[in-house]
């Protein structure tokens, strides 16, 4: 990016009172002021929010000079519009997630991110209880900061599914293992795609039990069975006879040390008719920078809040992994469905 | 400005995750990743990052991957370099000093600026103490907090007074009235300047004290005398007899109502050879964006922190205050000395 010193000098202001200036925003979407200023379709002015908002000419002019210098708002005369940045904050479904979850789940925590830079702890995740990942308190979470918590999982998880049936499902597998399970959602997805499929999920005991609740809830017993395994104790093994080896969103709540003993667990697990498909939302091929952006300072959060030691990787890097591990990728399938996700189809070299 | 979807959808991001990446590089510049590839001048690399800095090749990893999104660093090839963004965020004491404040001071308390902004009280300034105004705090502000406000505060007020000492002296005045003179650094510069005039400090009884002490210090206890007065209470009048009254960074301290209610006090202490000076940084007449940008994101300091109610104002906005209160602006000295700060030179009409 070419840029004048002037401009620089600029930008560096916004970054230096941005905190500031995102409660200003949270403030204005949370009080009306966007809503209004959009609803009104050009013809909102300050005296009218302060008449039909109720708040004082001094506290709309505030947030009205904030928004005009962060090039949310325009002003012609006296009438105010909101800019197109402005239109995304207020309606983008991917800007609404991304700030609820820095605000709910990250702000008061993400103060503690340089402490957990230098101990790769997530020095920041002690604002909700003192657990040592924020898996292990997620279930105890103040139910605002869980919303938004599940919102954000959800909506970089969602779309990609049902593009990853059709992929994994090509081959007619009889026996798949899900392994990082968790509720099950992906299983039971199978089950009603392909009526054939055998399904074990594969997951630490605690999430065991959530799921063998999910799964009765869908009368899936008889074909979904559950192994309660500790991926991170390496003398753990997946067991043998899967046709295919599923990993979705999974191995990027690990380290890279970590991954890679993953999937050499894995790759001891596989036979040569075993297919093991990573899914994954990378950093390195995302179609446009909005999405680069959002992958890349969620690395912050799992530095900081969610384990300290898992990031958004790069293709390069996993396949990488995948190679040292022992294992091929014969396939990748870039951001399937207009997702942020690639699946890796990889095999026993 | 004119910007495409995509890209506003890429600057909404950039606010959407505006806090987390804000202590980002806070981290890269207290772990000195930044001084160190500054240092480096182009040559930098991942790994000598980490083995120079002691910190893990994740941890080093996250960083530069959200220093690269936020273009503050580029990478050619495996080299990394500082962009001018990054540089001024390294070096820039504009920068330096607006970084500090809001992460020492803002960043905890700006949790509250939607609620400040419903009621006009400072509600971020709880996570201090209970106080109605950061100034009845401030002495009690722990030690690094207190260093980051009077940075920031001495930091927009240098620069103006020497340029401001030949403008208020130009007519030779005898008395002069230093409203809101706060520890008496403008009264003793006056006295160095100008051999012959005298000064009465008018400030709250408690600024008064601080300032006796530190004017018997510099043994211009002879010159400058003291007039305890709260400014709020419209029953307490400013004494007549000045040939000068001068408020420096003093009325933004205060509403619009109480800033009229200041100068019509004022009006009714003058005499037709009273001059008024007003000096105060505005929002609307900076000489580029960076500046207009911290003025106007310091506004939400005053909302949330400093005292609910009062601002960084438009000279016009002043002007029109100077005239309800009967006075009119002869002259107006627009950013003097190369500060921030205009004076605007008044009278009764």
């Amino acid at each position: 990016m070419k840029i004048s010193a002037i401009d620089a000098k600029f930008e560096a202001q916004k970054i230096a009172f941005a905190p500031i200036t995102f409660q200003a925003i949270m403030a204005m979407k949370n009080l009306g002021v966007m809503e209004y200023i959009y609803n009104k379709r050009g013809k909102a002015t300050t005296q009218g929010l302060v008449n039909d908002l109720g708040l004082s000419k001094y506290s709309i002019e505030v947030m009205l000079e904030t928004a005009e210098v962060m090039d949310i708002i325009t002003l012609e005369e006296d009438k105010i519009s909101l800019s197109k940045i402005g239109f995304f904050l207020l309606r983008d479904e991917l800007t609404r997630v991304n700030m609820n979850f820095v605000n709910d789940v990250c702000y008061e925590g993400s103060k503690y991110l340089e402490e957990s830079l230098e101990t790769n702890k997530p020095a920041g995740l002690k604002v909700f209880g003192e657990w040592d990942t924020v898996y292990e308190g997620l279930s105890k979470l103040e139910k605002p900061v869980r919303k938004s918590w599940l919102e954000f999982d959800h909506f970089y998880s969602q779309d990609a599914f049902d593009s990853a049936l059709k992929i994994v499902f090509a081959d007619k597998p009889k026996k798949l293992f899900d392994i990082g399970g968790n509720t099950g959602k992906w299983s039971i997805k199978c089950c009603g795609y392909d009526p054939d499929v055998n399904i074990k999920i594969l997951d630490l005991p605690g999430q065991i039990e959530m799921a063998k609740q999910n799964i009765a809830d869908h009368q899936l017993q008889d074909r979904i069975e559950f192994h309660p395994i500790n991926l991170l104790d390496t003398a753990q093994k997946v067991p043998q006879g899967a046709d295919v080896i599923w990993m979705s969103q999974f191995l990027d709540c690990f380290s890279e040390e970590e991954i890679l003993a993953i999937l050499l667990n894995c790759a001891q697990a596989a036979s040569d008719n075993t297919t093991v498909f990573i899914m994954e939302p990378f950093i390195d091929n995302q179609p446009y920078d909005a999405a680069t952006y959002s992958l890349v300072a969620t690395s912050l959060y799992f530095t900081c809040i969610a384990n300290g030691n898992s990031k958004m990787y790069k293709m390069s890097t996993f396949k990488e992994l995948v190679d040292k591990a022992g294992m091929k990728v014969d396939e990748t399938f870039e951001l399937i469905g207009d997702s942020y996700h690639t699946i890796l189809k990889c095999s026993l070299k």
